[in-house]
């Protein structure tokens, strides 16, 4: 994955640098790869769609398929899903998923208005509610329903920064404290500014291929064994609970049975936390906490990378940053890193099994991976 | 689908009318649908993302995995693709792919700005060359190689208005002659407003199920017996040819491959006529014809509904119209009316293979598929 962050450089640019990485960190020559997906929301703003020809083309590859998936903040599990499919379907040996995003370039109302877009145009995003303004309704339901405090949601942001400041292609690299975040400016009460994640820059890429095509190639490779990818209404008017999303539920259920593994065998996550919210909530939903009860492992430190369940060590969407089409993509990058033993200080110990979480929109989408080291 | 054309409709409720359509018409409860893919490239534009759960929603459905793909103006046939992986596979037994596509409420300068994002925004789209001067470019080129003459190139659009005239959900109801299409405005020399696909909005949507499941609910049912896809560079500047679309000969040799079929047991086609040119060097490209010889076959009237070898019986993208997202999904419908016996006045006599053909830009991406009737 490129460096998060505030970038001089396009998608185009940050996605080939990207695929290279993946690519020749895998021993692989190009010519090999038959077939990729692209994950990308708002590549329009650039002036540049069908970005599959784009980054084939620069990548010296031209003629093999591509095609660009979106499923809002989930764009890059939904195309890890897709390239799993079709290699496990036997279609392909080998493929390139590659995620990136540019919003640097758009000032942040233009942002946050076109990153609303993923909301429910009809009953939402043209009302005025933005993201931060659904996030702050589901923390607003689950303090209400569970005595859930602003303090113990800072907890998450402050854990996430310490992680983000260990990885070197972090967005943010800041230490912060609770009372920062208490007195951070207020996006949407009960939200602050530093319970959110950043507009990032930033791209990331995995190569996905068969097992006997990963020995060939690489000592190096990590195994998918269960995905789940599950919906739910656009709007949250249409839903029965705000304090849960049902697709982060459905996905996870169908990834854990296909994995055939308990939620015990987890030895660390990548959640989608978008807002410090959505990581209790995302703990809650996989199942690692009971309703209400995750800001109780969060406060024991429990979920720290020293913590007997470590949730975000990468820094999370909340310091790692959040290009929307790359971010599935840079969980499974932390979660090669980490199951491969190269994430330095932020390394997990033993860790042999991990799950990525990953939202698009208020859970309109959730997809659910998990990986065992090889 | 959809009755292609201007209309009052968004994105989301041209959508919910296809796949009802589809899903009714398959006499299936939505319940038992299980994912989806729809296809789209410019709802942002109607400040819409993440289309599927919005549409799902719709639906009743809010529960199912949906994802969005863009592949420029093979969107369509993209969609198709994953969703006959997926089944193929054993991942589902039955999905639901819908494209559509919403441009009226830009002028005719803004949809033709926004469509040339499909092209290479760094080489071409970025030097004001739009799509009909690229296709203008293979035209000319087309001509100085093979001869071809915009006489010949006009008879292709007066065979598509033709059958046009035949298909009540055209976009396009108006018969044309060769005259006609010669004296219409040149919009870049040598293509001519009637040379040219309309600015279309629409949906089309179809059920993509296993076989026993389509077994257990109808009779009228066809077929996907081969499926190929491929790219090539995004910009003309690349290739070494201006007269061939090389994504298409190689998505075309792995459909017949797969379909275990030969050129010959092809009924008829529809094929990617975004301008008259294309149709020609699609015929060509696909094998129906050597290079520079389509346009023999279009003058003795071989591509008619009457002919030996019917292209684009449903009016083509020329006279039903190019709402991008539905149009690769649209050439499915239209295929599925003819080989289940539906197609009223434009019905192709004996038909039990159809081939679809499904350009993205000016070849950038190119999806094949083969059918066969039940």
């Amino acid at each position: 994955m490129t460096k998060f962050g505030k970038s001089e450089w396009s998608s185009r640019e940050l996605a080939l640098q990207a695929s290279k990485e993946a690519i020749e960190g895998g021993g692989i020559n190009p010519k090999r790869i038959q077939g990729a997906f692209v994950s990308n929301a708002f590549a329009l703003t650039e002036h540049q769609g069908h970005l599959g020809p784009i980054i084939m083309s620069g990548l010296g590859i031209p003629d093999i398929p591509s095609t660009t998936v979106e499923a809002a903040c989930s764009s890059g599990a939904a195309a890890l899903r897709e390239a799993y499919i079709n290699v496990g379907a036997g279609i392909y040996d080998c493929m390139l998923v590659v995620g990136v995003e540019k919003v640097s370039h758009l000032d942040t109302i233009t942002a946050t208005t076109l990153f609303s877009y993923g909301s429910d145009q009809l009953f939402e995003s043209a009302c005025g509610a933005s993201f931060p303004g659904l996030y702050a309704a589901i923390a607003r339901a689950h303090m209400t329903k569970y005595g859930t405090t602003e303090e113990q949601m800072a907890l998450v942001a402050v854990k996430n920064h310490d992680n983000g400041l260990r990885n070197p292609k972090a967005h943010l690299h800041k230490a912060i404290t609770v009372e920062d975040v208490l007195k951070s400016p207020v996006v949407a009460s009960p939200l602050k500014l530093y319970d959110s994640s950043p507009f990032s820059d930033g791209s990331a890429a995995a190569v996905v291929c068969s097992e006997e095509f990963a020995k060939q190639h690489n000592d190096n490779f990590i195994y998918v064994v269960g995905s789940g990818k599950a919906g739910a209404s656009g709007a949250l008017h249409q839903r029965d609970d705000l304090t849960s999303l049902s697709s982060s539920r459905l996905a996870a259920r169908e990834a854990f049975r296909q994995a055939n593994l308990e939620l015990k065998d987890i030895d660390f996550a990548e959640v989608h936390d978008c807002f410090t919210i959505a990581e209790i909530v995302a703990m809650e939903d996989i199942g690692f906490a009971e309703k209400g009860k995750a800001v109780h492992m969060i406060e024991d430190g429990a979920t720290r990378i020293d913590g007997y369940l470590p949730i975000n060590p990468s820094g999370g969407l909340k310091a790692k940053g959040h290009p929307v089409g790359a971010t599935g993509l840079a969980q499974v990058v932390e979660v090669f890193e980490q199951l491969t033993g190269r994430a330095g200080t932020r390394q997990v110990t033993e860790a042999e099994v991990a799950l990525t979480h990953n939202v698009g929109a208020t859970g309109g989408s959730c997809a659910v991976h998990i990986f065992r080291r090889s």
